[in-house]
């Protein structure tokens, strides 16, 4: 356990809830509603959900404010799962601790490693590569020439940067990532052969960003690719060169992201999303999974579908398209009609029995 | 070659099926229909691919029951690919052989390691992880503390298994698969930054699963990530937080499945299916490729589209779908005639020329 | 830098440009329109873009002949893209630097490795591997036994190549990349369970392919995954046991290519496209990004949509989807209309005031 117990009164203080009950309640760890006991703190995000309060085994409860009947141990918060995500950290969060570098780890030439550092056994780090303070690398990582890594980040095993890239404190990389892979930039000639274009820029990832594993992000044909401040971005998504991802974003699984697009900041793409070339998203776009977007999109706007549509007509298209099928009924049904109307008022126009009823 | 000649009866009685033709005919190896050629057994499943029996060059062919007129040597079966592939395991599964620790793999402290295992040069193990019998463990594998593997399990080149998962016994991981990652779980904090929920469950993988290339499944926020026995989990598919896969599962490559959903027991989900959190899928649901689940689905349902609605119906709907321009004009016809009618029915109503149609 | 100045006359001269202006200006570089400064060539795809021309600070710049007015120094060529590929190329391409195998590389017994190789640290070869002249492993590279890797072949970090299988000339395989993992086939038995088919064959890549990052392409049942000449496949890619995809195809990012499908020549999958199995696609078959194909299609079919259709109705149809809501209000005004007009027609019929209209 990285810290000790805390009293309920302290975990309340950072999180800035409202104590209910007794502030003197020891709490050692965190854990969900189900299997939580005593000496543990719990939470409830929605009451909805069907969580019973009296059947919870835990020493206290974070509920969210609109929780009034309870009587405690508890704390109640504006945002359960933020008060949740504090306090579990400060319970499961290490120190850092410097092993330094592992004698079976391989190191470039002229590279700048500070003392506190973790490098595990079979990593390999390239030439001129500079690494920030109490930076974890596990195995199999790989950081190619003249990378730069910052202070406090975490490449998990078998992690790729590639040469000259930039990342910065405090990311998180988790394995089997790919940064700096060549963007798919060809030219064709006039045998229909595609000639390579070569690709000269670099990644930069900026602070607190995390990535999640398997996920590949091509450096740029010229310049950068760049995810900003704070974004983070789930497993196995595709980044294509000279993206630009604002700020605060989220990127959820295997999304898609073709070259030269960029966004403002706060935008949430939804799982298996994909955007086409060199379009532009407003701050605060929100996108439903799989979605394919081949439009900008202004900021704010949440949208759905292939192409996307505004998320509420979305909503509604999807819901008739089920009912196509009878449309089509209908619509015949209809054109049957409309034509014996049409005969019943032009009497001897045609000798369709129609004419009769 | 794994294993001898064996006669034609043998091979029958291996895989319950009847002999056509000289028992004693002796089959050496597998291949398919247009390379086999003599010593070996083949296969048709479908004779309504073309093959034509008599340009086989094999010894003897497994044939489905309803191929009668063979005059062999043959052998008759229900499900010809389950034959074949018990037959062709005789021929081609080496041994197990151990070749115990390489010297250049990397073997942290306090584990626990059978003398029958094959690790390989490269190889990682954490501390305090434990093998079970007949691992093989090729170039590249990273196995963090605490890590628990199962008797007779492979993991290719360059798998990651994060600390405290567990392996259950017969499982194959391929290349590049990542289990154990961190789940994609953040709280959005009054900024609008990204605060990240700490990630302390486990993935737990039961015995006889087998996960494709470069797959990744998350560790749970809590508890653990499930996949059942007998799951078969192709290349790219992404597992969130939590996920709980039933029994003898089949997931097509580059399905994506969101935070905690969970599903019974033989379920097929079609290649790049998606599922949003939280969702149920009862035994046996089937989903087409590339469609969309949001909602819970009954034992039994066959669903398809984005969102997913019952098959037949999206069959229908997608049918309907390439005809919608035509819709579109047909409409824009029947609403002009209608009016044209209404306009006939009222004379003097407006002096519209329709009236004197 | 790879290569001296360069007179702007031989640049246009290697390009088969038009020199328009001083062919005495030295170039030492290629940059982009926005970044290049004094010594450094540029260049413009589409004027329409809003590059204008006087902006530019690079020395000389490359336009399309449709540029007329440009007064120099310049090289007016009918494919800008192909000339800066081609001239980049020449600046930047280093050449082979023959470092040996490192020390700390991992190589099996009765591999043939010629003398002007470059085989980083903690690099794996199994036995009995070939490799060409000038390869390039980066680190963390798996190369496994009886493998085969043309000439100037360039694997990036933690790529692994399964058993066996063939790597031509000049191919690129981006870091993370899997060749040869297993297919994923599968028998079912009586209770359910899925047996493995052994899956015994293997890939073949020819020259001049390049694979993007963490691309997974599973080796054949029988036989070969074949990828022919001068085809690019981007990252994040998954093509199953027994794929042909014919000479110069562009495959981009997370596309899925279920078992046995065969493709022509030139063929351009876009993003997120679905194949299922075996279909063939025509030479020259383009697919709209997320679409699912489930048919074959005609050489030069350009199709869309979830299942395709022929691309023309596909942006049609989905421009209606998008209407859909519209179309269900409007049916059932229309046949609330006719059904008005019905009862009008046939007095008596009914009590309804719309008799009264």
């Amino acid at each position: 356990m990285a810290c000790e117990k805390k009293r309920l009164a302290e975990l309340a203080a950072l999180v800035q809830g409202e104590l209910v009950g007794d502030p003197e309640v020891l709490i050692g760890g965190v854990a969900d509603f189900d299997s939580a006991v005593e000496g543990e703190i719990t939470f409830v995000a929605d009451l909805k959900r069907g969580a019973r309060l009296d059947e919870c085994k835990a020493s206290a409860i974070i509920v969210p404010t609109a929780v009034t009947e309870i009587s405690g141990p508890a704390i109640r918060v504006r945002n359960p799962y933020l008060a949740v995500a504090r306090i579990h950290a400060l319970f499961v969060e290490e120190p850092f601790v410097a092993t330094g570098i592992d004698a079976r780890a391989v190191i470039g030439h002229a590279c700048h490693i500070p003392a506190e550092v973790a490098i595990s056994p079979l990593v390999y780090l390239g030439n001129r590569v500079r690494l920030g303070q109490r930076v974890t690398l596990h195995p199999g990582v790989v950081v190619c020439d003249d990378a730069l890594i910052g202070d406090d980040v975490v490449l998990y095993a078998n992690v790729t940067i590639g040469h000259g890239c930039q990342i910065g404190n405090r990311v998180i990389i988790h394995s089997g990532a790919v940064i700096g892979s060549d963007g798919f930039g060809y030219a064709t000639d006039g045998n229909g052969h595609h000639v390579k274009r070569p690709q000269v820029g670099v990644v930069q990832v900026d602070d607190d960003v995390e990535i999640g594993a398997n996920t590949c992000i091509d450096r740029a044909t010229f310049g950068k690719t760049w995810i900003k401040r704070g974004t983070k971005i789930d497993n196995l998504v595709q980044l294509g060169h000279n993206v630009v991802i604002g700020e605060d974003a989220l990127l959820v699984a295997q999304v898609g992201i073709a070259g030269s697009v960029t966004t403002g900041n706060s935008v949430v793409l939804g799982g298996q999303v994909g955007l086409a070339g060199h379009i532009h998203l407003g701050d605060r776009v929100m996108i439903a999974a799989k979605s394919g977007v081949i439009n900008n999109q202004e900021p704010g706007a949440m949208v759905g579908g292939i192409p996307a549509i505004p998320h509420k007509t979305w909503l509604r298209s999807s819901a008739a398209y089920a009912k196509l099928p009878e449309m089509v009924r209908e619509l015949r049904e209809l054109r049957r009609k409309v034509a014996e109307l049409a005969r019943a008022m032009t009497p001897g126009a045609d000798d369709s029995p129609a004419n009769n009823e």
